[in-house]
This record gives structure tokens, sequence and C-alpha cells, in this order.
């Protein structure tokens, strides 16, 4: 499945996209909605190139796009890309290949595109789709065991887990896009030994380091999606941090799961990075001996082949301090989607198994990611076990969870021998002082 | 807060709607949205009056209404409600009480609305708002009760409950209207004793019995909703049947709450009552002795004493034998909202109080709505003890759980000595087979 737009030997005629560790390399090419900072101008789609956004509202207006790419340019400049994500696959992969041959080194249409460009340092961006419905998973039994452990030290990992993709839903009103600032929410916290709850301002603040994967064309109601053709369902992934008030969390959460905890705010990053970009990244999933194996319907050759995918992923906080030292943030953790145990194929057909209806620019985020090993941790609760062992920071302050001012910053890549390294850019969130 | 729109001594000229047991007297007013059935017609808003409605896009072209009342009959005229319920309780009383003068005997404008007026026989209803996010609370305390002492008979009632107006995050892309048809749901289930789930479809379909609450006005993300305010905040009342697959979700639910056990389809009533028309049957609300009183944020002396609404509550079933034999439906259970634990006030406040952002149109379940008396139960799994006993039907039919072909009706209305009754119509959904 991979083709020419992968091919490593490609340059761009937009210098920045040639610099070694760029996020956005002419292999890259992801999505977002934008415009220019601060100004009245409309939001519309742009592909990231370099340091630069290429306005494919105004590309399409210079008449380089034919055919399907055409046809997916139009609807790829509007203010939400639903209307691009409905179009599926063979679209999708028609306006990728026409954006790899005009934004390459030497293409004849670089005078005309180089006006249409627009450097990111002057953009801001917006959540790229009208979000029908966020659905959170719960996909990493590294995650699932290591917070099970501190909710329910006598059993960790629910007998259900390694059966079913774990799913519920969220709420779509509070997802904000990179730069997101929210105050430390409020909530009901029952602290250990008191007779009663409390109401106080969040204690036990953290991130999760996830990924989104963006719905393209849905199905109808009460028509599953068998797993063969769950990948024609899915448009892109983008960095998702589920902001989660574990003091809250705890006292709320049975029997019907977490709410306030989480619906104070969900930052997604701008760019999103295709699946036809992520197709040299993939991998094949097994399941440990002694594990069981998928149900029928959530089993397919094809996704045991391939159904997992190396992105790497990373956490990184920076705190007041830092910033008032210019000192930069400092890494948290390390660690990368393949770990997951249960594939997006295998998500999209578990949420669609009874009939639920998806529709494009549906939401699923893949729940926290973690690794193995304790340093892969993807929240707080995971690295500082609970809160119990700070988290040293490299200026020599620590963390048990999040306090005011932090802000936390997620990043992905994608990066292989023979390939050109892929980025995810930055899903960047600030935790502002509780109100009184 | 009763006034003239209340006074039982109203009639209208639309003579059904005088009729004794009428759902939709002057004194109700109820709004949907609706077109003639199977025609191309756009959709608008409409009021029930008797056995009509009054088409208030048409209505508005007459030039009947002025101020406050004129804006919100333009809004009310339009495809969905969000515009309406964004404005506020100053303008939908304004336009409740231009609706109440208009459509009373003797109105001057009756010539002219006559013709705007379309025979409920004849139309066709969709949900009335686009719903942003939708959420379903369980603030029945005797519903928390029956159901958790099957799910978890040494645990029946979770330590939060009497402390959280507990709720989650449902699925919007499912949820339909009255009539709405949905295929029996597969999915995994863990059958008692088995070692292992297996991929059926469900055996142990249920209803529940809900109210559902239209918001109004939202709040900003991080500025709660004060519950001296919440009232501002709810626009009106439906039916809500959330539908649920008990077998799925007693292996799912665990520890993130249900999904595909509750995703596959939620039905709401086209009828939305106002809380205006709800008025005169609110109630005090009052704790049990020794149960805790409720935190400072949930609680306010207007709310105690006028915080609970005796909106009376009936579930009836009709299966494909009725339907043969033409021998109309079967009354399941009757309870009242008024037995509600936590009040609507209470959960918008409880909503809103970590930050979440709440916008019009949202839809809020009140959760399943049982009674104190086992015949109360808002569901079958309560009134079969979890499919134990079954329920003789009228016919002579018996039902531990739904089976194909069945209609479940919800009902829902209020009467009180010195008022006139008004309903809440019809909630109707039909379970069809699986699909292989």
């Amino acid at each position: 499945m991979t083709n020419e737009t992968h091919d490593a030997a490609l340059r761009s005629w937009v210098e920045s996209a040639n610099a070694a560790g760029c996020d956005f390399p002419v292999q890259n090419l992801p999505l977002a909605v934008f415009r220019r900072h601060g100004s009245g101008e409309p939001w519309r789609g742009g592909v990231a190139i370099g340091d630069q956004v290429l306005d494919l509202a105004a590309a399409r207006g210079t008449g380089v796009f034919e055919g399907a790419a055409s046809d997916a340019a139009t609807l790829a400049g509007n203010p939400t890309l639903n209307g691009l994500m409905a179009l599926g696959p063979r679209h999708w992969s028609a306006l990728r290949l026409a954006l790899s041959r005009l934004l390459r080194a030497g293409a004849p249409q670089a005078g005309a595109l180089a006006r249409c460009l627009v450097p990111q340092a002057e953009a801001e961006y917006t959540v790229p789709a009208q979000i029908g419905d966020y659905t959170d998973f719960y996909t990493s039994v590294h995650h699932a065991t290591n917070i099970g452990r501190l909710f329910r030290p006598d059993n960790p990992l629910m007998p259900n887990f390694k059966w079913v993709p774990i799913g519920y839903h969220g709420r779509v009103s509070s997802i904000g896009v990179s730069g997101q600032r929210f105050h430390r929410p409020h909530g009901q916290v029952l602290s250990p030994g008191a007779a009663a709850p409390a109401f106080a301002a969040c204690a036990r603040l953290d991130y999760e380091l996830e990924l989104g994967i963006w719905v393209g064309p849905g199905n109808a109601s009460g028509r599953p999606i068998p797993i063969a053709e769950a990948g024609q369902h899915v448009f892109g992934l983008c960095l998702l941090n589920d902001w989660s008030a574990r003091d809250i969390q705890a006292w709320e959460y049975q029997p019907l799961g977490p709410f306030l905890s989480k619906n104070f705010a969900t930052t997604v990053s701008p760019w999103i990075v295709t699946m036809e970009a992520l197709e040299p990244y993939r991998l094949a999933w097994t399941r440990p001996a002694g594990d069981p194996q998928p149900l029928a319907y959530l089993d397919s050759a094809e996704d045991r082949a391939h159904g997992a995918i190396d992105v790497q992923l990373e956490a990184w906080l920076e705190s007041e301090a830092m910033r008032a030292a210019a000192a930069g943030p400092c890494r948290l953790s390390h660690t990368s989607f393949r770990h997951a145990y249960w594939s997006i194929a295998q998500m999209v057909a578990h949420h669609a198994v009874g009939g639920c209806n998806l529709n494009p620019g549906d939401l699923l985020g893949s729940g926290t990611q973690s690794g193995p090993t304790a340093a892969e941790g993807g929240a707080l609760i995971e690295l500082t076990a609970g809160g119990r062992q700070p988290a040293a920071l490299a200026n020599g302050e620590t963390r048990r969870f999040l306090e005011d001012g932090d802000t936390v910053i997620l990043r992905g890549w994608c990066e292989k021998p023979g390939y050109v390294r892929i980025g995810f850019g930055e899903c960047r969130g600030t935790v502002l002082p509780a109100l009184d």
C-alpha cells in the first residue's frame, strides 16, 4: 500500500520541509483547519509543508487540482473537514497524490502555489471537524493495569479487558485545539479516611497521552462495520490529551464511569496525519501467550498483519518556573502506540457492531497509551504511583500531579529506516488556577 | 410563577383541545419540529393544540406576533429549536403568553391562524434540536437500588449515590424520535457459568422509562451554573426511552460505564413540554431521615421548595400478538418523576460545576424513573427481578425481556385539582429482529 508519496527521495520546493527532523516533510501532508492568527478570515483547510500551511481554499482557486483530487480539495477548503472525511479513501488518496506532486521540488505549479502559503508562525487553528460524538477507548493493557492497580488494588485488570475493546462516550463541547487553557475544575472529592465528600478544587489533576482517531464515512444505524472494512472508515490521527481529575474520578466513577472528572476539557492537536501517510509504520499485533484470541468480529488476517502502528509518543511538561527561566519543557515519558492491545480497526468494528451509527467527523480517543516499562506511563498517576513517588523534573522541581501554570505538550512521530520521519506537531494545553 | 396561561377556565377555539383527557389543551402548548407526513416540506417548529399542530413558520407569516414573542416565534419556525432554546425564559414566556392568547376561544386572530393548523394525524416529527451532547443521569434511588441489587447483590447502592447526581455521557447519533425502529443489537455476552464471552444477539433487551431535559442557554467553558440560576438554563421536558441491552451491559460496564449496551438507540417523544407549563406541578423535595443533605452547590431554598415535578409516567407494551388481535397495548408500570432523588436544577448545577460547558439543544436524561413500590419499576429488569419472575401481560403473554416486534410506549402527564391536565403525548419505539 506504500506508494510514490512515501518515497524517501522526494524533496519539496518549500525548503523548510526538507530539514532533518521536520514534522512536515512532503511525505506527511497532514490536514488542519486554520486562518491567519487574529484575523477575521474564514476558517479553511490547509496542508502542512515544512514551516508553512498550504491554504487549500486558495490552492483550489488556482485550478491545480483535477478529478477526484479536485472534489476532495473543494471540500478540504471548507471551515470543517467533515465533507472531506465523508468522501472516503479513494478521494483522500487522490488528494494526497496531487498534493505530493504539486509540492515536490520541480513542480511547475510551484510559482502559483507559493502564493497560497501561510507561515505556520502566523496561523491559528481550530478543531478540524464538527464532532458529532466523541468516544474514548481504553486500549492500553499497560495503562489499564497501572491505573486499575491504584483504583482497585485487588482487581487491577477487569476480566473483560482482553475480550472487549472497552470504550465510553465523552464530552464533545469541551474539546479544544492545541493551545487550550482551562481552569482547574472543582468537584466532589472523598479524602482518604473522610466520612463524607467535600467540594473542592481538584488536587490530583492529570493528563492522559492519547491518539485521536478521526472517523471518515459513517455507517447506517443498525449496520455494523465488518473489521475487514474498518480501515475505509478512518480518516487519520491526531494527538489527544484526555485531562483527568483523579480525585473527582475516584469518587464519581462507579457505576456509570467518568463524568466531571473528564468533561471539563479535552485537547486535540490541529494536524490530522492521514492513514495513508502512516502506512509504512504499520506492524503486526500478536497476543501474549495465554491471552484469549479476539472474537471473530474483532479478528482479521489483515489486521493481525498490519493493525498496529508505531507512532512514537511523548509527553512534556513546561512549568511556570521553566518559562520564567526560558528553560524549555522537560520530557515526562516516551512510548509508542504499537503497544496498544486493541487496533484501530478493532475499535471501529466494536463500536458499530451493535448497530451504533458512526458519522464523518466523529472522534475516537485511543485511551492513554502506556508502554510495558514504568518509564512509559502515559499519565502522571502512573509515573508517580498514584502521587506517592514524585516525578523529578529537569530543573529540580517535582510533580505528583499538575500544578497551576503547567503546560503539557504531547508530541508524536513515526520513523523507520528507509523512510523520511513524519510528525504530528504538538498538542499543548495549560492549567489555569481554579476560579473562586 | 403560575399565571394566566395556567387558568383552568381557558378554552381554545380549536375544539379538540377542550376535550377531557386531551394531552394538549391551551394550558400546555408544547413545541415540536414537524412537517406533513411523507412531504418534502421543510421541517419547522409547531405547537400542539388539541389534535392539531399550529405551524409556527406559517403563523409567524400572518404577523400575529409582536416584540419578544415575535423574536421567539421567528426562531421557533426553524428546522431545529436550538435558536429558540438559546433565547432564554423571557422570550419563551412571551411566546407562551402570545400563543395562549391567540389560541383561546374568542381570539380575533382565530380565522387567520386556523389556516396554519396541520392535523397531528397528518404530521411527522423529527428530533427537535441539533443535540451537541447527550448526558444520561441516574436520579432515581429506587431504580439505582433495584438494578444495583441485580448487578452487585452485596453492594446495591454505591456510597456516592446520595452525594453525587451520577451521570454519564451518552450517544447522540442514535437518538431518534418516537416511532424509531431498531434491530436487536449484537454484542459480547458472558453467560452465567461460561468461561468466555460469546458474540450473540442480545437476549435481555430492556427499555428505560425516563424524562428528557432540553437545555436552553448554555454556560461558558469554565463558568459553572449556580443552582439558583439553573432553572433559566432549562427549556422543557420530553419522554425518553433509554433502550438497554442488559446482558451486554453486565459484561462491558466496568470500569468505564455502559457503551454498546446503550448506544444502539435512544428514543425521545417529539413534544417538548415547557418548564412554564409544568410550573403548577412543582413540589418540594426532602431527604429521608439519615440521608446526607446536599452539598452547598446542590442546595437552594427555592429548589427544596419547588425542585420536584409531579410528572406521572407510564410504560406500555404492545406485542405483535396484541397488534394482530387489535387488542391495544398493555400497561407495564406507572410512577412519577416526583420520586427522583435529584432535581433538574441539581443535575444542571452538577453538570457545569467543574467547568463543562452546556449548549442550547443539549439533552439530559433523567435516568430511569422507578417509584418506591415494586410495581413502579421503570424497566423490565426491575419488574421481573432480573428476568426471574416473568411479567404477565393482559392477553396472557409474559415477558422477561423484550421480544422482537414489541413496541414500547411511554406516556406522561400532569394533573392536579384546580388545573387542567396536560400531557406529553407518546414516545414509541419498536424492536426489530436482529440482523444476521
